[in-house]
């Protein structure tokens, strides 16, 4: 029997519980949704935990366990992967940061944070942060501002070490001395680089003209990068070297194709995939669709990030047109009956009550060469009776590959 | 949103196997029991393999298992616990021993068991037992008479080992020569210690005026201590340290407090607990009732010991009463609306076919923020219908930290 493609349709957070306020029913059993319920329906369903029972899964952990990943042996913060998501490259032994951009004032030879946020203004971020390349002592520092206030730092030399403390002091206040959090003297070395990088990023930025541009349009100055989340990717065995399959990853956030590029998979550049909820997830479905006629990738990951960011703002009306969106756009892939394995599942639950990430399990529904059950609707308790019983995030590509005639049987 | 109190209420042995003499139904599908059910109806239900499947547990391991303690690792037998549960504190190279008093008679200076509980009468124990706190070398005997014919022997001196046999025959006849069971030093040492407690225990309990009182009452003498199960406790990370809330155990029965001091609980004195089927479970919901409108405690285990006992003597009829005296107590606890993660459970089955602990999985339901299920009656079969699936013993307290908003994020 032929090989079949893979979709992996991830609906970030897009499990939920249920809401008392809303007639004890979750987003997903409200909302009208044809075809993921023909999903469902003409598919196999069940119920996953993306790390394991009871466990509030990160995206990035989630991502990596969906890709059958041991995130307890591959993640190393979220530094890394943002760094690559915002189109750095990454060696193994390089420290990688998130960064924001923060308005300071100097007192008495000491940095003050006044805007954790440099007021949101995203005005000459790009510029600014273009500025931030530049060498301490023997060691590079590479900067890039990726969304919004947001951006990227990586220190790249020799003996360097990601056990050491954050500069961003995570509220108002002295920007934080940097400290080594073993007793290495790679990482003692680290903490005093990137002291000096914060100093030298000051000077540069705060006697930068774009400053003065940012103050003549009323904005507080971008004159401080804070970093937080050091790590490094170590060493990651390639996904097609571990699958035999050619990926590509369909996102709009920089978090997910951070990791996508980590594992070795191809990123589709996608007009309009912001990674919020006003994405066009139509083009989403149309590259995938388009990876699905062509010869290129046999495995497509496709991330929807804005179930999770309206549940976070516990919207849930807005979690329920999300979803609604999603399954509109879905139709057209359907439509096309490619003959491929399509599994529509979350990465985690995001409860609109709580606001958060939360440990419960999520629905999954796979279509294909498969076992159907008698599950007709597409939402976490009806999952819950499926044929697939509870599975575990790990589990998840094992069982695509199976059903898509990639499986290695193990034994004669 | 707002944490969540946890009470984890473990009705001990109460799930069973189909009786074949009673319509083949189990004690809990026979009971009138309208506030379990009603858990059951307005939670969420699952089986649960406390070990793993087909594992029988004691009642130890599986309360380190729905501790989140795996067993294979803290499980080292029972005397540590018993002693800890006794009230004695322990050291973690103490070396701990669960103990009978017997009738030994001395022929040819060789002591024979003619009575492995010498009678089973109480009188004069506590007293006897309090003579039995003695040096012998340089090595600390600490004795605790306990409940019934029994008592803890603790031996606290340097270069002690667990890894010896026991002094108990386990029948009548020749007291049994303690030996080492691997070659070190150590154990030999031990096991040459506990030959000499015993030999000066029976010369102290036997010359004692109260066996002089026993006599005349017409009983048998408690003149030696049998000791068995030999153990250490090591090192266990604390509870509260493991999982940032502070817990506190309500029982009746010495091994489930033991286990409780054992990571960290706090223990409960709760008056006319007794561990046995008359236990005063009443008593035990209204200290839960206290500590959920108390400060002090955020986790509430509650164990419940009579149903096993019930099951150990094959006693259907007697096991549904005692199901049922439960399920009335309860209603105090859900009438009170306190707003907590409610879970009942079982540690393991105990058949009252067999007469023994077995290793089907026991019926699980949890009351608070769950996705409720079609489960309505509180039983081993109607559970396995349920919206959690089949859960491990140490997936629960993950579970229900994760319901209480307790849970900690993997990732970002």
């Amino acid at each position: 029997m032929q090989q079949k493609k893979i979709v992996l349709l991830i609906c970030d957070g897009m499990a939920d519980r249920p809401d008392k306020e809303h007639n004890n029913k979750t987003p997903l059993e409200v909302a009208n949704k044809p075809n993921m319920d023909k999903i469902a329906k003409e598919g196999i369903c069940g119920l996953m935990n993306p790390i394991g029972y009871g466990i509030p899964p990160g995206s990035d952990t989630a991502h990596l366990a969906l890709l059958s990943y041991d995130p307890y042996k591959y993640y190393t913060g979220r530094g890394p992967f943002e760094a690559l998501g915002a189109g750095l490259n990454l060696g193994k032994d390089d420290i990688a940061f998130r960064c924001n951009f923060a308005t300071a004032e100097k007192k008495n030879d000491k940095l003050f944070i006044t805007d954790r946020r440099a007021g949101r203004g995203e005005f000459g971020l790009e510029k600014l942060g273009d500025m931030l390349n530049f060498q301490i002592e023997d060691v590079k520092a590479i900067f890039k501002t990726s969304s919004g206030h947001r951006g990227v730092l990586v220190l790249r030399g020799k003996n360097l070490s990601e056990k050491i403390s954050d500069s961003d002091p995570h509220s108002e206040g002295e920007i934080k001395n940097v400290v080594p959090l073993d007793n290495t003297n790679s990482s003692k070395r680290t903490a005093e680089i990137l002291n000096k990088f914060t100093r030298k990023a000051y000077e540069i930025l705060n006697n930068s003209e774009i400053q003065k541009e940012r103050l003549n349009k009323g904005m507080p100055p971008a004159n401080i990068v804070l970093a937080r989340g050091a790590g490094k990717i170590g060493e990651i065995p390639k996904f097609n070297e571990k699958y035999g399959m050619n990926g590509v990853c369909i996102a709009g956030v920089n978090l997910v194709k951070g990791i996508s590029r980590a594992v070795g998979l191809d990123v589709a550049e996608i007009n309009g995939a912001t990674g919020h909820k006003d994405s066009n997830i139509g083009s989403k479905i149309d590259a995938c669709i388009k990876e699905l006629k062509g010869d290129k990738h046999d495995f497509i990951l496709i991330n929807i990030k804005g179930t999770d960011e309206i549940s976070h703002d516990g919207d849930f009306k807005g979690k329920v047109e999300m979803i609604e969106r999603i399954d509109t756009v879905l139709a057209k892939l359907l439509e096309e009956d490619l003959d491929a394995t399509i599994a529509l599942t979350a990465d985690h639950t995001t409860s609109v009550t709580v606001r958060e990430h939360s440990g419960d399990p999520v629905p999954v529904a796979i279509l294909g060469d498969v076992r159907t059950d008698e599950v007709y609707k597409f939402s976490e308790r009806e999952c819950a009776k499926g044929g697939l019983g509870v599975i575990k995030g790990s589990d998840l590509l094992n069982i695509l590959m199976d059903l898509s005639e990639r499986g290695k049987k193990f034994g004669a």
